[in-house]
């Protein structure tokens, strides 16, 4: 795992999470990257608004936070992949809720033409649903 | 629900939810809360290193996102509670996970000496166990 660049302040657990989850295209990353590893390039072309620095700059966050692994392919022009760690993939339910709450959020505030869709891969679906069907079941109590 | 003194922006829902719950002791009155509505001056005792300033403006923030509401007493000294609306209640779940996430984050970095328990209240505690005990056993598998 990589070195802390930074070691995280004492925080309470909760804090903790939340300062290494929020970050400008940090949840997109993990979006993306629960659907299997992907190169810069491609991460570039899927968040078009995104500047290469401070994507590269968020990847070696999640990287030194122990969520992302970086994999240099020595060849030319060089390839570099990403890919979640086991520690980033168990993100994967905790995205899906903050996605289902963030909606929720919008509608109560009539907020929702401004919210995109949850984003979801098969997997973070797969992972997020004994939670999701959870939450469902108390909403409907 | 209160009207919102500033809009937020266009965000993606998870992101927009990380805005809304984001902020030094939004976590800890999200907490409190849970366990019903708390004066303004129990909540100081609960934080005692929190200024007056913050909190009271992190708390402003919490009732223009909706999550908190404000009661305010005419009397002598004039009281004032905080309670949790039904969408702050809602975070139950998520505030529980980010905790338990929290500290496994922690474990893995080597630096669980460094986090405190996750604090639980008792409705907390209830409302996150399905999603707990989902999580625990997809940890087992």
């Amino acid at each position: 795992m990589a070195r802390l660049l930074k070691r995280l302040p004492n925080l309470p657990p909760a804090e903790r999470a939340l300062r290494v989850i929020a970050g400008r295209w940090k949840t997109f990353v993990l979006y993306h990257l629960f659907d299997g590893p992907k190169r810069l390039s491609e991460l570039r072309r899927l968040a078009p608004s995104a500047s290469q620095k401070v994507l590269v700059q968020q990847l070696r966050e999640m990287e030194a936070h122990g969520l992302v692994e970086r994999e240099i392919f020595r060849q030319v022009p060089p390839r570099v992949d990403y890919s979640l760690t086991t520690l980033g993939r168990s993100l994967a339910p905790i995205v899906a809720s903050l996605c289902e709450w963030g909606r929720r959020h919008a509608t109560e505030l009539d907020e929702l033409d401004r919210v995109a869709e949850c984003e979801t891969s098969p997997i973070a679906t797969f992972l997020a649903a004994p939670f999701i069907s959870a939450a469902r079941g108390r909403a409907r109590r």
